[in-house]
């Protein structure tokens, strides 16, 4: 007989959509003891939080998340809403004994992801933060690779996550659909937004970085603020992008911006090692660029690897060879693995702990921008 | 309150899988007043039906697809059998009112297909065939701009279905896993398997075929017949290639072969018209590919649109710009076209009617490669 | 010290630009003991042909044909006019005792073609067809790579040739710049023009073809005759589509046409093979596409070969890894290989013989279009 | 008649021999006044020198450089010799009058430049940089797009240059092949050799760039001397990153490596506007990747475009649309364009002083890498 496990999802905007998908889907897709059950919904607006609980099928409704975590038939809380509301939240949920998962970036600031770490590891929960990019098959498979040493000594780590969808100098920020403009519910612009994805993937294929330069720009300055009706200043970074370098003595380069008109949501990475090189994109997920040096002379070349076989990472619980999965796919992964991690006992990566590593490369690089490229150890 | 629409599928292999996930999700992204229930399962092997209901949430499991024909609790049968009964079970489902939802090919040949037709539309009852690649967005899209004249004249379409899994001499032929090679389950090889894919495609975006001129092959002339035992002919059609007029003057070109190293699933169709032209590829099934003589002449170049976007057909359901879907999304639309189609009274094509279509130009392509290249009217 | 040798070049088009061009250029690059002179040329436009001579270096020009044959001091005659001249300046210059570099198709028909192989071989001189394609570097590889036995049995051999610019029906046909749609001088259209490339590389890399089912189609049916003044009805074949049976038992398709908006040069080629592919394209020449099976499982995938490589033909002669050469280039290596093969006294293919073989493969696909699809041997 | 242009070539190697090639091509393809002869070549190495005026057809010798400066008859001297003769050279030519075409980088360091450009200033003689990636016609395109407007504000601009030859700590350093890793040949690694490429383009494009803030490294730290034969510390960059700013307000990111396995010469740049973007890949030079978000929106996509047709720079002197040219045509635009500058009496740039500012940009980069990332002006 299948375990239940009851989710209390907080926050039902796009991110609340992503992980109720994945929580409906993992059992059809993957064997599992945990079942997950759609227990409750929490958010503001009655009628809005109403609408979603039926369309996703959770049982119930709450106004105020901490209802969330006083409902004793609540196993794990699903925090998804805007990054300023994160900690409060965890603490909260980690004091009531709930397992906890908890949307990127950890936190606002370095400060308080320590303190959120440090509650949920006082509490001994079970706990899981969604860079769901980890699971895209083809990045779990650069996992392997390198973790077999198939590219020997690494020179070069680089990544960009190329946006362009806030050009428009008259969109507004702030409230619930532009919180991601807004510096008092965001913390930071593209850094915390995207680069945080790009630092985690690193950090986890790569090892720890040591230091990072880095130049930060506003591009447009002020923007009407949805929650005062006024002009008011932007105070997010627009653009983001820092040089680095890696524990493993290998060079890091990343770049990031919602400024980079013609791409929607370009996140690529490209590790070049001694012995091989390879490259993802998240425009084409499901593709794996992997260049192996030691293939003959004449016939070496680029290989586009479809990442769509049964023995590639996760997917052999898909479809057959040649159909492809999508973004969708990496929450359903990220699921199962906390599912699964929690029947054997286990973590499940990235956990608060190694978030909170990316939180210290994103406060590094915002304070190296601040005196403009200046050297800050991480 | 929606209207709950009661699915009796019949077969649960591969096709069970998509379809019952496309059930379960429909309406968690698509607003629709029907709302569909997995009511039951009908397979041969108990067990294995039962670990199928287990997993997808079926209500209910039946040993024989006449129980659900007979049952009054269902609605709409759904058939993911081997093609050689698809006439039988449609047709006794069709005498007991039931909608039909069948797997493609509709028939084993044109002479089934007919009776087929003519019994669904005695009974009047709601239908549609599962070529699920109509409703790739990107294809969809391709759809739209034909319509709209945006290509003119039609000079080119050309499509091919090349796969490689049948290479190895050692595969055997028949049962459960295997009865695509066996002829006396599928009727035929490629031809009804994958051209049928791009013949339906080819209809339905460049009007009727008036003629075809055909080559088949078997490459490996016998295999072990895992029902026999025994090392039989292969009857199946391996490769087969045919040109072809349309109606509206324009010159077809198709191929499809189980034999070419290197393609897993590459459906690719391309058509060229007076103005602009396009291209689609299932390997990166998010992509259309788009050439428009009216772009500005040194600027002219194919761009490759991401279709991701709201404004993209089905998008809007879906996640943000840049963020991909799969394969089994096809199947979703198509449920989620269903079941507005009944809801307004209308057809979801391609019903049982279009299918047949395909299905004479399947009969006519085998019947001109019998005698090599000789031209056959549809 | 290196032995000269005199082209007297015969018509003075693009062809006789790219074949000056290759004669000025190659013992830059390759080491000969013949080096080109560019003695004569001839046309029948006294300022054109002169115009031309300066600007290429021709010590003299002539206004007749006959008279490059009679000279002297002409080694070697190049045809670069129109195909229906081809046969009695190939006839003449093979009387005369020179060497002779005839542009392709060979001739207008097979039965031309075999007089012209006769008078060739009995006069007993060098000689070889601009089938320039064989020498790009990438082609040439693939040609090594079956040669290895690296793809295994043959399944597939496709191929096309794609352009769009007949498309506008006010181009009118005939004359010096368009005799290409004149059949009166080009013999036939596409067939002729495009397909003889992609047959010629065909019969090279795959042997011969045996049968052949041919259909084609002239879309624009009259243009104004530049030579009468009148509208005149089209005579050749603006599109042809073939499939035909290799002796090796593997399966043809081959497509040309100028209607198929959006390509402007595409001709590309595809092999199949049990245990690897392969795949060429002209718009990327300098890139061949190759998929190895032996690749271990989840690595594999079509790698993009960037030849450019002192390892891979002909490009130890040119710059370094990664700096990629173009079209030109294959007409130089036609050159040197020519050079090679007078020195060493040896054939050079593709000799009259070879492309009388792809004048019979043409001859009988256009046999065959005219009872559409009917089944023609070669 | 043509003018006659009389060429002194310094150093025969590489460089040598793409300028060489230019030469004897550019009246042939371009119509111009001028012509150059090939009249002379100086090297160290008589036999080599001798070898390589045979090969090109220089009319004479000359073993040291001097002499050819001293010549009556040279009209312009190309200097290609390793970096540390540049000024020497350059200074000498200048006083004596003559042209100068000099390969790049322009110097040593800024002082060397600011020196070399006072000379030649003071001469007043024609004068260029070799940077010839400008004059891929796509490129120049980019620059005619920009200029007209129609990517709007810039708000990004990006470029790397990735090789892969030195990752071989076997490799060594110093001598005639493998100067460019002897810093007192080379001054510097790939900031000189390769970024100097990417500054070029940039400040061509995007115009000056105002401050930097840079990282390099050197992965093999030392290396056997060519010229000693003992090990000794290598002292050139083999990797360097930096970002900067433009005077226009956009962001920067440059990187350059001889340690990105797989690639090996992979110069990219994109350039993101308001209104539309554009990248370049020297990997497939024919080719400009344009996004214009005026397109409708549901067509949107990167364009890829064939760069081989007449109303494109530079091409409609070459061959028809869809047949590419390669590498060695960026040189012979710079010559045509050199030709007709001093026909016309204007500069060709990039000039002496342009190069200079590109010099400047690389200094300020080292000098930020000393103390890593600090900002410095340029």
């Amino acid at each position: 007989m299948p375990k239940k496990l009851n989710i209390g999802l907080v926050g039902y905007g796009f991110m609340g959509r992503t992980h109720s998908n994945a929580y409906r889907k993992v059992n059809n897709f993957f064997e599992l003891d945990y079942h997950p059950v759609l227990k409750a919904v929490s958010g503001r607006n009655a009628e809005g939080v109403k609408k979603f609980a039926d369309q996703w099928g959770y049982e119930s409704t709450e106004s105020d998340w901490r209802k969330i975590i006083d409902r004793k038939d609540i196993d794990a809380v699903d925090i998804c809403t805007p990054n300023n509301l994160h900690k409060e939240i965890a603490i909260a949920a980690a004091q009531a004994g709930k397992m906890i998962l908890c949307e990127k970036p950890l936190s606002m600031d370095t400060k308080e992801g320590e303190e959120m770490v440090a509650a949920i590891e006082k509490a001994g929960v079970a706990n899981t933060v969604w860079y769901n990019y980890r699971r895209a098959p083809a990045v779990t498979m650069a996992k392997q690779l390198i973790d077999e040493g198939r590219l020997g000594r690494i020179f070069h780590y680089r990544a960009n996550f190329l946006q362009d969808w806030t050009i428009n100098a008259d969109l507004p920020q702030g409230g619930t659909a532009l919180w991601r403009l807004d510096a008092a519910a965001a913390g930071s612009g593209v850094t915390g937004d995207l680069l945080a994805h790009c630092i985690d993937t690193a950090l986890w294929l790569n090892g720890s970085i040591t230091t990072v330069n880095a130049m930060t720009e506003t591009f447009v300055k002020e923007r009407m603020h949805n929650l005062t009706g006024k002009m008011e200043q932007v105070k997010i970074d627009d653009a983001c992008t820092f040089f680095c370098r890696f524990g493993n003595g290998s060079l890091g380069l990343f770049e990031s911006t919602r400024y980079a008109r013609g791409h929607k949501a370009l996140y690529t990475l490209e590790v070049n090692g001694e012995k091989a090189s390879l490259k993802w994109d998240l425009h084409d997920l499901h593709r794996l660029q992997w260049f192996d040096h030691k293939d003959e002379g004449r016939l070496r070349g680029w290989r586009s690897i479809h990442v769509s076989d049964g023995d590639q990472p996760y997917m052999k619980n898909w479809w057959v060879p040649g159909l492809q999965i999508g973004y969708e796919h990496t929450f359903i992964h990220q699921v199962a693995d906390f599912l699964k991690a929690i029947q054997e006992g286990k973590p499940c990566p990235p956990t608060f702990r190694d978030a909170l590593e990316t939180q210290k490369v994103c406060d590094a690089v915002l304070s190296s921008a601040k005196e403009e490229g200046s050297v800050k150890k991480v």
